[in-house]
């Protein structure tokens, strides 16, 4: 059975030049060939349990009537909260945290804002896997964010390890624009955050990509890190073992790459997916 | 929310006295205090390379309306083909090598029968994760397997990687028989084999066996193998790498703990699940 997929290759640049910062030249080399670059101690330990601990009375005080707050599959059990930058003070100053910042400001060569924040809960025993995918297709036909600029950002509340669904990403897969063949339903972001089922990348993309460069699902304690280009294709297991793994994503965008008009001819999605207003990053 | 559940001491050995053989002290007392082997190589590659192509064969011409065969649930992918050693002569002549069989009754102190034998084909991109369970759990109450006194034999016919769903084990948890809690539906084997629903061993048990022993996953390639007792704890997680994971599964019980009535009070599941002819094992 044939699928129809086209790979064209990556038209920006990975690493922008402008900034100075503190990466070293070896580590800006290495997020521009593999699309990643990881963190053992981004937060300390310490910042990691209170952030855990705040997400855990989020999770259980969670109205899951409100948008920002998606389910599992068949469960009524918390999977996500976004927006936790705008809702949550503990989470919006880890957000603007200049050690973040400056790596990515550094990467992207420019100033920054937030395009996206949440929490991913993956339970243990019965967390859920997500298929491959690059989350700069959704945000460039879904959203309308121009360009390969913008870096996501995943710190580990809990331990990140082999069995409880770690993720998963594909080295120098930032390389490549998959496209996903077919028609993208209307509001397919209430579906798709609970389970994939439209404008997944094809199996042969993936082969493809694959043979180009390995997967990797880098380990680590609480407070460790991961640093991503917006088109490094990723996904992850699920989650067998009695380990929830717990995590706060960030995704930060170049200010001169702010959103226009979805590439996809759709309504933009709401805010708390992708913000379009300016929020300021200055901290008091 | 509480769950009833029990950890029953194991009773019996582990490694049974009466036999010698060619696996070193240090290998037996491995198995003894972990419940699992593991062999880098234990069928050469190319042996390994002729079973992956018969069991490819055997995939694609399968007759799925056989008892035998089992489909993924909502696919008609086959993930199982049963009774491999009575049905296949390559798979028959290596179920029966002496390679394997003299580790195995050097563990078991006694001669030994293939109680059962399989196939399972966990595919590329969508294979299906499989929760935690103890085999002779099911084997005891569905199929009168008296005494934790049978050996489980996976042979990767594949690569067996961290990122394709290997055979996850709970190191030291076959010294427990975690009974699980509810009743088991009449002719259970029907759906379990593609989905399990009940009989799987509470969250409690599970994190109170982790609590004992690290969950291990070893890997290897074409031709590894894990030898574990029938009594250790195993899941594996889903598949959703670009390689697909196919193995050789082969049981073997001692002659001395031969089937008898199910201790669940069933009808004993059909014979291609669990042997009760002599199975002889001699070869010409």
């Amino acid at each position: 059975m044939g699928e129809i997929w086209e790979a064209a290759p990556r038209i920006d640049p990975v690493v922008w030049p402008g900034r100075s910062g503190t990466l070293p030249d070896s580590e800006i080399s290495s997020f521009a060939d593999n699309g990643y670059l990881s963190f053992p101690q981004l937060l300390s330990s310490s910042e990691a349990a209170q952030c855990l601990a705040e997400a855990e009375e989020m999770r259980w005080s969670a109205d899951q009537d409100r948008p920002e707050v998606i389910t599992e599959p068949q469960r009524n059990e918390v999977r996500t909260i976004f927006r936790v930058h705008r809702d949550n003070e503990r989470f919006r100053s880890i957000c603007l945290d200049r050690r973040i910042l400056s790596k990515v400001e550094q990467i992207l060569g420019s100033d920054v804002y937030i395009h996206q924040s949440r929490i991913n809960y993956k339970p243990a025993f019965h967390g859920k896997e997500f298929f491959w995918h690059s989350d700069f297709e959704t945000w460039h036909v879904e959203d309308g964010m121009p360009r390969t600029r913008a870096i996501s950002v995943s710190i580990s509340l809990t331990d990140n390890h082999e069995f409880n669904g770690p993720l998963m990403l594909i080295q120098g897969s930032h390389q490549y624009y998959i496209r996903c063949i077919g028609e993208t339903p209307e509001n397919h972001y209430e579906t798709s955050l609970k389970k994939q089922e439209f404008g997944v990348p094809s199996r042969q993309a993936i082969e493809f990509l694959t043979n180009q460069g390995s997967i990797k699902a880098p380990k680590g304690g609480p407070g460790s890190a991961l640093m991503f280009d917006c088109n490094t294709m990723h996904g992850s297991a699920g989650n067998l073992s009695p380990t929830p793994r717990t995590n706060l994503f960030v995704v930060y965008n170049s200010v001169e790459n702010r959103l226009v008009e979805p590439f996809g001819g759709y309504a933009p999605r709401p805010e708390f997916l992708a913000e379009r207003e300016d929020c300021s990053l200055e901290q008091p």
